[in-house]
């Protein structure tokens, strides 16, 4: 960091806490609750520089389609998001929809006073896979939210409440850099790889000067230490889709290495409030592995022990059943030497060299939190997953998500 | 199949069906319960061909480290098992132990009228992971149950019942080739793949002429199409083994497809008793991907949809939800057009060409049989993986084992 101060993360702030940003959220109808359910994020400018990242599925929605072509010009003026439907595996029909709706924000805000083409504007949906989106409700809410949008610090809470559907909480987070610039962001979601949950949206947003090429830049470094390193239930979204819009209106440019720590810092933030509200989540846990022969092998057995249904249900016991991390890790492809395997649960050695270790079956994993480090003692590369544990709400919270 | 009549499938035999074997089971007190825990299936010959398949992950228990050398010899005299302790994570004092085990059975055999050597002996473990186990109560278990071993098939039986864990009753059958040749097996377990699930052991033995090679290729053949897809939670055990023994005592040498077929048809039988025992199982699953590029792209396919955690959560609940399935195919490392999947429930169509069907949503899943079909449409190979659902009791049975 080359910033004279030190930056301020708080919680209570997002997406509009940067300059140049405004935002909202509404009910539009699209959800029967009646609860908000589309948001809407307008970057001002002067500058429009964005870069995105999206789901490694194979099968996309049609959302992530748009939006992977229209960043490709490395501007957005606005991102739509909505709730309550992800318009996922609804063919040419539901890709028609998402560009209808491109359309129609567009034009909503080109009458507003701010000439925006369809290729200037980015969209997100989340919710249930599989049926088309209430168009009617879709536009007149399109009409309705470009009114509605407001800076100052309302707004972005508004815009990250409308996108929410299984969590608990709204997520967002703002770093200040004290007098110069600053990194906003929101999130919702409760499952993630890659970045790739079911289903994990966030945009982040800056008033710093930054180029597309920049921000791609300080997006796939954070992205790859954060969101990819979140692991709820090794599912994969159709939607998942992180966004980075730069405003300029703080007129400072912040060197590469400020602006790849400041979005760094901001996806950290909100990847830990996404593990705290994970689906139901009764431990918050992270599986570091050291001692690999490379940064990929260490990330690969983390996730192997972090995504096992056995590891993750005896965490939820509370119960220090060591021998299940042990045989997760051996179905991990990576280099590895079964007699050199140390486990520590909480700090405390529960396998030394492939072997139990006294006390093992002793260690108190009945906290909200636990560690597990597995030293492979084979390299010196490391890597952590968040992950959370397997609990009764989890599957009485998806056993019926459609019915 | 070139047999003059159809084979008889029997469920209420095991491992002594066959001509030329012994079993029984014991308790040993390796178990706090005083439940059966020790068996032994012994080939009084005249022939001694064996084969095996073990466990894939690079952790493996004491006992799969013995077994794998002495079954190079292509000759097994005796299988010992026992539950209560999986003799796995327990350093080079574990691997002493069975060693141990093997001298301590041949020793006994051999006063009891048989020479034997300890690398005749296969072992078996099968419990928690991690712990040594009391080799006071299993060398005294030893002594006493070569004495107690029987024709028939009551030892048979037994032997099934001795090796049970989670498990809530034994898994035994025999298939019959009338007047002729007869494979016998039982196996334990609860979840699998590649034969490697938490824990499954399986002891299969034939009256037929055959050997070791002709074995191996029909126990390989055979465990390819039945254990290696079953896949109840995408955990793999330390321990997992599957025996073939030959006593050749019928004396009749059957075809390598009579073997294979016989084999196969005993394994596919074993299997399905392991699915619909499973731990915490309400539903049981199969999951068939057809139309794919090759068979291992049909396997992994399939295998990724019937471990996705949504999935198994929805169709505990009997919730239609097929979107969870092309989110879930989508992330196999298969060739496949997103704009071109098919997926039937229960023979149902849910979702043609990546859009959902009409009455998607209105498919009935409540009852303990489910189908779920994905057509790739990109060639010509299929599969099946069988699989459970992830139900509450799934969670219960798995948050406290160790404790």
């Amino acid at each position: 960091m080359t910033s004279t101060s030190t930056p301020r993360l708080v919680r209570e702030q997002g997406v509009t806490a940067p300059e140049g940003f405004r935002a909202t959220g509404i009910a539009a109808g699209i959800k029967a609750s009646g609860a908000p359910d589309l948001a809407l994020v307008f970057n001002e400018g002067p500058d429009h520089g964005a870069a995105a990242v999206f789901t490694r599925n194979k099968v996309k929605a049609a959302p992530v389609l748009w939006t992977q072509q229209m960043i490709k010009t490395g501007r957005a003026r606005a991102v739509l998001l909505n709730s309550g439907g992800a318009n996922a595996c609804t063919g040419p029909g539901g890709f028609q929809d998402t560009h209808a709706t491109a359309e129609a924000l567009a034009a909503a805000l080109s009458q507003w006073g701010t000439e925006t083409g369809a290729i200037e504007v980015a969209v997100c949906s989340t919710g249930l896979i599989g049926d088309r989106l209430p168009m009617d409700k879709v536009l007149a809410g399109v009409e309705a939210i470009v009114h509605e949008m407001a800076g100052g610090l309302t707004g972005g809470a508004e815009a990250a409440a409308a996108i929410m559907t299984t969590d608990n909480v709204p997520k967002q987070v703002a770093l200040h850099h004290e007098g110069n610039w600053t990194v906003g962001g929101m999130a919702k979601g409760a499952g993630m790889l890659a970045p790739s949950l079911a289903t994990m949206l966030c945009v982040i947003t800056t008033d710093a000067v930054a180029n597309a090429a920049a921000l791609d830049q300080a997006l796939r470094h954070a992205t790859g230490q954060t969101f990819d390193r979140l692991d709820i239930d090794g599912s994969c979204s159709t939607n998942d889709t992180v966004l980075l819009l730069a405003s300029g209106a703080s007129e400072i440019a912040p060197s590469q290495a400020d602006l790849d720590a400041a979005v760094l810092a901001v996806c950290n933030d909100l990847c830990a409030q996404l593990q705290a509200d994970a689906e139901g989540v009764t431990k918050r846990v992270a599986v570091t592995v050291t001692g690999a022969a490379t940064e990929d092998d260490a990330v690969v057995a983390a996730r192997t022990i972090a995504r096992d249904s056995l590891v993750k249900t005896a965490l939820f016991g509370s119960d220090p059943n060591w021998g299940r991390v042990l045989a997760a890790v051996g179905m991990a492809p990576v280099d590895l030497d079964p007699d050199r395997i140390n486990v520590l649960f909480n700090g405390s050695p529960v396998c030394v060299n492939g072997t139990g270790a006294p006390g093992a079956r002793d260690v108190d994993l009945s906290g909200s939190d636990i560690t597990v480090v597995v030293e492979l003692g084979v390299g010196s590369a490391d890597a952590t997953i968040r992950t959370t544990d397997l609990s009764h709400a989890y599957v009485e919270e998806n056993s019926a998500y459609s019915s």
